[in-house]
């Protein structure tokens, strides 16, 4: 199963060593993860995919998590209601005869091209997971020449930010 | 100085866990990372911003990455004609007094609400950082709940991919 964790930590140099170090260490894998800034100066975010079996072994890894040094909070998002969006740049073939196809394609997902050559276009979309493997499946006939992702950016709904959850 | 690296490694246990414990070795700090997806199934995509004083220190760091087991490519963009997109979630308290004047910001920035209740909305806005730090420089004075934002994804400009390069 999926899990989505969600970590606030002091920005000082070892706390995301010391993470992902944990997290190896008790042979999860992560997938995805994004490690960013925060509305307070020294806190960064850092929002992690991983796979586990069940619950009990993610609570178990949570706690651990909360008990190293800087960490000041970890929340278990998979069971909550939140936001998850990801940021993605596509690479693919277009010359002047494919062109007009793939911007339809782009227009329809109301992504956008952020660069053009004689060979290529880039395009970026934001979105949930499954609409950018979407947009990836549409584009794989014009030939992909390259694709980067960010983990998702997740966010609790409502008024309560992470940080008092 | 700030730079930015992108790293192409294989997707196993451990790989990620060996480059940031690399980069703490070597006493970098990272600012911020995102770990994510790729056109390839077993490849991961690693783009890490990182501050340091000259260039000759991130060659090496650059070198000592691209000798760890698992890591098939390593490229200093900082240099390079490079596209870089941020994805940021920002949490603003906004009542119906307050709300329309948000809206207007919202619009001029492009940026989209994906969440709404009684005492808050929030903000998705994709764009160069410079972008988002000024949405929310704008949005400051509606007292900001909780600001979630990714690391700069990048990809160099014209038809080459990163593990081409």
């Amino acid at each position: 199963m999926k899990y989505e964790l969600t970590i606030l930590a002091e920005d000082t140099p070892g706390v995301l060593a010391h993470i992902v170090d944990l997290i190896r260490r008790r042979s999860f894998n992560i997938a995805t993860m994004s490690v960013g800034f925060t509305e307070e100066k020294n806190i960064t975010r850092i929002s992690i995919v991983l796979y586990a079996d069940n619950d009990m072994v993610i609570e178990q890894l949570k706690r651990q998590i909360d008990k190293l040094m800087n960490v000041t909070k970890v929340v278990n998002l998979t069971k909550l209601d939140y936001l998850a969006r990801e940021l993605s740049m596509v690479k693919v073939k277009a010359d002047p005869v494919t062109r007009a196809d793939i911007m339809n394609i782009v227009s329809i997902f109301r992504a956008h091209i952020i660069d053009i050559n004689h060979e290529t276009l880039v395009i970026e979309l934001t979105g949930a997971p499954d609409k950018i493997d979407a947009l990836i499946a549409m584009l794989e006939p014009y030939s992909i020449i390259e694709v980067a992702r960010t983990a998702s950016l997740t966010m609790c709904r409502g008024p309560v930010p992470i940080k008092d959850m």
